[in-house]
């Protein structure tokens, strides 16, 4: 397959995407709806060739329980599609509408992006997701899924494939490529292609971004935090700060360092401390908080391999460790969390209001948080219906990104013959009068 | 200067301004105004030594009369900054107020961008407009203006700066760049610098775009396009096509090719090229359109070196110069104007509202218009106050660019002690109330 090729011909049926109905694009999502259920015997058969790869190829049981694609995942993935149906259409909405002068209407109005690339994990509800969502949208999709479900999502791919041309949309809706080097192929297609979304690890989403001239929006990586403010209560705390570790600890908005207010108590500290411990989470600190936590009753908290340098406080660990570190207060959290952060996600504790209004004021992340857990930083929480990927950019969209992020808008405008030069040379004038 | 160090500042400095009220910052603004009348004279001697080296550079009158920065251009400037007063405050705009569950509320608020760097012609009028739009919007801004401006850049960005820090903004809000080589050093500030808006010629935005890591908001070129439909209202039509191309030739929004509908009649045709060859405007085309137009009362619109090859149909101009080609219907405009364009601003001139609709919905441009000139593509024109650019991307920000481009979202979540195992293990459940 030649992707440029490819993607040139979907540029080609964008437009054609773009201008259809929100009931069209419905009834091709109720179309994969049925198509996945009246195929998936056919469907649950090439799975279990990816799971027999991989129990052939030693992957992680973790892993491996992400891959396998039974009766409940394909249940799950065709309610997705029913709730997506029932979002409302997320074009033609008119977010300005303004006379410029009497007979010149400007509109401007939200439509697709066009062709987006969208390169995910290993996950077949994934290829089912993001494909519903670029549909809804009126986006043509380019997926490039991971290579352990290749067989799965090769047979889910052909069957919404099908299903989204029997529905009428336009035959370059969708494209799948298979080949890792297929990837390289699309990194060049930047006259085709509007916007990258890759989904996966650091090194990996990086590598995109620096190997191509097309628009990426992807996380760069999750290193959130949590300030323990002088005043907080220790009983709400303790849970807050064991979910945001170890809830999932290898997702992006699990926390990574842990501030404390110099002014917390020994006792409050041990308390925290403890309950990481006893949840299996290795503390780390540099030597400031190595002297004063070890000396706490004389617990060998931070062990000598475990205290860090300061330049260390970037690390994301993806893993059932934690960095600490004592501060003068929340001016020293915002510059800590600005400096060292990945612009994520970050949560402070605290009973004092002010503090909490200042940290959310200036802590520069796309989710700011007080008192409650940095893991509800995901589109399916914040009630996004779905979600495409969570930005830590802060051009087009920031943190979980759903159906907003997948659009953008034109203007409109419909006159009756005119002409800037009546306005240039003060024949006319605007009105700007909103309608 | 050392620009990495100085906007390392700037970054450090940036949430502090973000968190200033619309009074802080329609303060400095008013200060900006007072102080640039109160140094009128000073600013007006610096502006004549620029005027005295552009004689002397042999520097084209054209562009000279850009240069020039007397009673008038000060005072449009005063006025434009008291608009910009007038304007709501773009930041703390809540966009999203939803409760996830009883007691956690989620919040999308309106945020500056952050650090944002304009690489601007040589204009006295847009370094004002430009700090002022930031000011406005909370954003640190590093501005480079062109060179020809230098001694009236200068002068004006220290009289700003101070202004601004008289009014109690963070002393590193502002930063100029003055030497060509700093925008080398610009682009390498990917840590620091959060946006570039490049504004200048086509080479220029696209040399930024391909030497930085930093997200870039630029126009790339403008091929603009008029299609004439096959019933049009020819008087209406003339002074449009007129416009588009001479009242100002060398912006970005003129038309650079005349699409005809192969059904519009020899005489309509000659009439609108007497009209654009009378106002000074030669005439080019493929060849099928130099053996149409030129057997019209053997009229030789198109001289046999202005005969284009296919190709060719995506040059800018920027002169008194525009491509002409014959086409079947309105499906091909979209096409022909989808591949050629650089999906800026284009026009159809027709009397049929079906084709006007299907020629809005599918042409994948910034602005889309019906029976008016392109010219209009324009933020003082669209009513936006000031514009920093016009953004030929689709990502972030798209067409004449106002303050609303200038700022992100952030989301803010307050709970109680919140967890997401308690929702992972079905204790509790979202019910993702709107407030």
């Amino acid at each position: 397959m030649n992707i440029k090729e490819e993607t040139k011909k979907m540029k080609l049926d964008a437009p054609k995407l773009a201008a259809t109905t929100n009931e069209q694009r419905n009834a091709a999502l109720e179309a994969i709806a049925v198509a996945l259920s009246n195929h998936k015997d056919e469907i649950f058969a090439e799975n279990e060739k990816d799971m027999v790869a991989a129990e052939a190829n030693n992957i992680p049981q973790a892993i491996i329980k992400r891959l396998k694609y039974g009766d409940n995942k394909l249940n799950d993935c065709i309610k997705g599609i029913h709730d997506l149906m029932s979002l409302e259409d997320p074009l033609g909405k008119v977010t300005l509408n303004r006379e410029l002068d009497k007979g010149l209407t400007l509109k401007r109005v939200s439509v697709p992006i066009g062709v987006i690339g969208v390169i995910f994990e290993a996950r077949p509800d994934a290829l089912v997701q993001i494909s519903s969502l670029c549909i809804k949208s009126g986006n043509c999709a380019i997926l490039k899924g991971g290579k352990e479900t290749t067989n799965t999502n090769k047979v889910l791919f052909n069957i919404i494939k099908e299903a989204v041309i029997s529905a009428g949309l336009p035959r370059n809706s969708l494209l799948q490529a298979e080949a890792h080097s297929e990837i390289n192929e699309l990194l060049e297609c930047d006259e085709y292609v509007d916007l990258l979304i890759p989904r996966g690890s650091n090194s990996f989403v990086r590598y995109i971004m620096e190997n191509t001239k097309i628009p990426v929006m992807g996380h760069s990586s999750g290193v959130c935090h949590i300030y323990v403010d002088k005043t907080f209560d220790l009983e709400k705390a303790v849970p807050v700060i064991v979910d945001s570790k170890i809830q999932y600890a290898a997702a992006c908005n699990a926390v990574e360092t842990l501030l404390f207010n110099k002014g917390v108590s020994d006792t409050d500290v041990a308390t925290i401390l403890d309950a990481l411990v006893d949840a299996g989470v290795t503390i780390r600190g540099d030597k400031e908080a190595a002297t004063r936590v070890n000396s706490i009753n004389n617990n060998n908290y931070i062990s000598d391999e475990d205290i860090m340098s300061e330049t260390e406080f970037d690390t994301e660990y993806n893993d059932f460790k934690i960095s600490i570190k004592f501060i003068d207060g929340v001016d020293e959290a915002i510059n800590h969390i600005n400096y060292y952060g990945s612009h994520h996600t970050d949560s402070i504790l605290t009973t004092d209001k002010a503090c909490s209004e200042l940290f959310m004021a200036m802590v520069d992340s796309a989710s700011v948080y007080t008192n409650c857990s940095t893991r509800f930083a995901d589109g399916f929480r914040y009630g996004f219906g779905a979600e495409v990927g969570i930005s830590t950019g802060k051009i087009h969209a920031r943190g979980p990104v759903g159906l907003e992020g997948l659009v953008t808008y034109k203007y409109k405008l419909v006159g009756n013959g005119d002409i800037v030069d009546d306005f240039a040379s003060g024949k006319r004038e605007f009105h700007h009068r909103d309608l």
